[in-house]
């Protein structure tokens, strides 16, 4: 297997965009990042994208966008893991050049999810549950992990108000991010008096509906001087790991440990030779506070049933032990479902190079991204690094 | 770059399931490989499927169907490239044990269209099109297909009836295999009198609405005695690539050549090292008759506006120059849509063994196939060979 770099990243500030269609989103990002690489023909194009399908009545995004961006004829797919699409893109990506089936790939991932109600995202968004077991009962994901978060509270003896410290981190970190969507610092009283979502999930618990898209360029690293005509340094490809457990969470052993993020993201500890304590920052799934919490725990972090208290304490902060959702997370940044796993990764991108302006994490050499698809049936851990 | 083979195969029946759903089909397919295969554990599963999402609002298929055949924890995914999902998620199976990531991964395509109306399928089905530029004018798969049918019966002074030639030569291969949805032979006052379904295209030039599941399983070459438990041979996968082209047929220079399948066939005959000549069948995707000369023109297999005549001189006969759709092909084994790419497969494997009974193409060495996905826009070639 070759090592694989980074070469460029792209993607657009998230939001909503009314005036504009998925290819034009894509495109942009795609821009971006083909400037940034100093790159201008790739030999695969491999898309993130999770709800196209249901929103846009528009399958097809391989060969539509890498049309759209002026690459026809290049090889172009589609890859689906749920919410964890984007990183899935980026494994795809991942592979054909660690393998040597190609040499640049470009890997976007794309979300347009403002242009419908808020009722067709949420019963579109449903697919990534069970639909046989979990969608039949008028679960959604929100209402599942509320559930997650009520069993939480009761099994470790935690309040409500203490997974405050997850949104609160988030939306700070986000104040310093031009591509989050929300750039405001919430306060805990904010927090304590925001509306329910799905009890006991408020407001400031769940990632928005959102827009977005996101990009990157990889190649061999052994041929970065041949392809990227850019200052920036390449950053290394660590580790690329997929892992699953049930779609349904009723059909789990522990619905409160997130098998698949424990074994997807130990699998990637190994492959990169290190440990939970190496990691210099995380950008971990925190589709709700309560899926972050259990991310931090599964993938050995913090104990059980001690995430929020290391929270409250500090540890996630931009100077804590573990820095999560560094430029926002998917609550502040914002949670283009198919385009989150790969704005994860450009912002560890930036992180790595220093380039992340006032979100910057002193001497970050290594990061983490996990993406997780449904209620973390589905788990994709990458770990880059520099230097 | 590890040589990769495939030790397994299993696929089920294609036709109307209406007492199961998704999972019991790709289930029974996933069972039957296993068992082919001799292999009890894979690293990773890979689905195929293109209308799951709009037929039964279910996605996450990676994590679902991995679990529901007793492989929680494996790295599982889907991939979607319209109509040729079955062979892009074969593409990545092939890519994770070429490159080494994987060992064992076994590939499912499934697909579930008989549930729904027919309305209800044709504009899912219609997701493939370019929906802002294509869709949105009421075009349908088959519509833009009829279109091609009359340019090209104008431009190279087919007749209609001419096109019969393909069906006639899948209806008549379909009835040797167990596992073809219409196993009769039709004639061609048959052909000529079936009822129209867009005009020029009538009920016998295109392929059904099925259910269908199909699944093979890759080890890499070197390491068949570690894995397979079988007395079957394993067959090499000699190539595989990918290519695209605009997803609207009229923003291609010329309609009636398929750019992507001549790109995908090309570079696949360099990889293995062949001409067409080389090639002993070709399972080709007949979606209609049309597609079918278009594709056996791009390929390089005749030449251009030749395709028709060459059918029904007998060329694409079992014992013909180049033998297509041997066991049925899309039109009359059935094509259910992300399934189809990977019946094409196992059914080029059974060649490859000598085990397609009343099917058998004698001296069969070498087999390619070709899924396309849209009107052309996505074509994925794999070629196989034995011995």
């Amino acid at each position: 297997m070759r090592d694989v770099v980074i070469i460029g990243i792209g993607d657009i500030r998230v939001g909503e965009y009314w005036d504009k269609s998925l290819r034009h989103l894509a495109h942009d990002a795609i821009m971006a990042a083909l400037k940034d690489a100093g790159v201008e023909r790739v030999d695969a194009v491999v898309v993130g994208n999770t709800l196209a399908s249901f929103l846009a009545e528009q399958g097809h995004l391989g060969a539509l966008i890498a049309d759209f961006v002026g690459l026809r004829g290049v090889e172009a797919v589609r890859v689906d893991a749920a919410d964890a699409s984007g990183a899935a893109a980026f494994r795809w990506g991942y592979m054909a050049v660690a393998g040597g089936l190609a040499d640049v790939v470009l890997v976007v991932g794309v979300e347009q999810m403002s242009e419908r109600s808020a009722e067709e995202v949420v019963r579109a968004h449903t697919s990534v549950l069970d639909q046989e077991f979990e969608g039949i009962h008028g679960a959604t994901p929100n209402s599942v992990q509320a559930l997650l978060m009520r069993r939480y509270m009761h099994e470790f003896g935690v309040a409500r108000e203490d997974f405050g410290a997850f949104p609160i981190n988030a939306h700070a970190n986000a104040v310093g991010n031009p591509q989050a969507m929300f750039r405001r610092a919430i306060s805990e009283k904010a927090y304590a008096r925001a509306g329910l979502v799905a009890e006991p999930l408020n407001m400031f618990d769940v990632s928005p509906i959102s827009d977005g898209a996101a990009a990157v360029i990889l190649c061999p690293a052994d041929k970065v001087n041949a392809y990227a005509h850019t200052d920036k340094a390449p950053v290394r490809v660590l580790a690329s790991a997929v892992a699953t457990d049930a779609v349904a969470v009723h059909d789990r052993k522990d619905p409160l440990f997130l098998q698949a993020a424990y074994l997807s993201s130990h699998a990637a500890y190994t492959q990169a030779g290190i440990t939970p304590r190496d990691v210099d920052l995380f950008e971990l799934h925190d589709s709700t506070s309560i899926m972050a919490a259990l991310s931090l725990e599964a993938c050995g972090f913090v104990a059980r049933g001690r995430a929020v208290h290391f929270a409250r304490e500090g540890g996630i902060a931009r100077n804590g032990l573990i820095p999560i959702s560094t430029m926002g997370g998917l609550k502040a940044r914002g949670n283009p479902l198919g385009a989150t796993g790969v704005y994860q990764i450009v912002e560890l991108v930036r992180q790595l190079r220093g380039d992340a302006g006032d979100c910057q994490v002193k001497h970050a050499r290594i990061g983490m991204a996990q993406n997780l698809g449904g209620t973390g049936a589905t788990a994709i851990t990458h770990i880059l690094g520099i230097g």
